[in-house]
């Protein structure tokens, strides 16, 4: 089993985390999206869409898409449980990480694509809609700030996959000057909860 | 037990026809969102984010999304599995439910939503950002018709979430003037038949 892994991208380390959080070490092999790697024939082979990271079981077949990587290490060791136990906890686990990746961490990334000069002459950028997607992230945060207020983690009293969505796109927010704002208690405090886990340093 | 649902948008058909394929019924209660009566204050008091469909279980719990909605049903009624069986299975089910949403589904209801007249006013619309999204679903209804050269179904050799979320967007095309080209012959022949399954009609 090899994971395709790029160390500065914020896709990847949402899997490292939730390995780190499982217990579970596999072998990597670093794609350098600066020089394109990903968008080569050799790798375009394997994931089409070029994303990074990609999982390589040993029979050959490949797993993209991060969560649907996490979603195999979880269904293969369950504990500790990351995407919920049992029919209602494990849909109200991915509704809160389905919110947390399109409603901050999706926008946060897609400023910086529409608006970084990383992506210049990479992707058609459009800067008025990375400015949308900016103001919009920022009105998330207010509200998961509030959300926040009543309990301890994004999607109830456990640490889930959706906490690690939304921390890797806090964090990512930085090369958009996309932060939690300094009345936001319930977010600071959560987030300073979840960035001092050992995994955060993934 | 009660879905509110809503007839002309996309995200409930996704959920409509899970439950089709399922064979279970389910109440629900139509949002008229023509009348924006999602973004007035009883329904955002049990969904922030507004959207639609939305489950309500019998004890007040909410699942929003609809990915988590047929999470939830695929859980408590796992036959005819729709979203995989075991670890492998379900990673690669979700890696092609991510693919057809992120890659055509959202982009041709992004295309909608930044260029249409239904959303003037009511978000900032970036058409320039539309036709961006609209020329990039274009190209990825070639990829998939291409991907489709070898196996039934969009994960492999059974129907799947998969394929009801590139049949929803695929339909949900029509509005932005987004369509399988004639010279698709693999997307035409999936689209053919998974659009004659009873379900399709959900």
């Amino acid at each position: 089993m090899k994971l395709y892994d790029s160390a500065m991208a914020p896709n990847p380390r949402r899997v490292r985390i939730f390995l780190a959080e499982k217990g579970i070490e596999v072998p990597t092999v670093q794609i350098d999206i600066g020089k394109a790697e990903n968008r080569e024939a050799p790798y375009l082979a394997k994931n089409p869409m070029g994303g990074v990271p990609m999982l390589e079981l040993d029979d050959g077949t490949i797993i993209a898409e991060s969560v649907a990587i996490c979603r195999y290490f979880e269904q293969s060791q369950p504990e500790p449980a990351l995407m919920g136990v049992g029919a209602q906890d494990c849909a109200l686990v991915e509704m809160w990480q389905r919110r947390m990746e399109l409603e901050i961490a999706s926008p946060i990334m897609g400023t910086f694509r529409n608006t970084h000069d990383f992506f210049k002459g990479r992707i058609p950028q459009v800067p008025e809609y990375g400015a949308v997607l900016k103001e919009s992230a920022f009105k998330r945060l207010e509200w998961i700030d509030s959300e926040l207020a009543d309990r301890q983690f994004v999607a109830g009293d456990r640490y889930t996959i959706a906490d690690i969505t939304l921390l890797v796109g806090i964090d990512f927010g930085r090369v958009s000057k996309i932060a939690i704002q300094p009345d936001q208690k319930n977010l600071t405090r959560w987030y300073d909860e979840v960035s001092s886990r050992p995994s955060a340093k993934a």
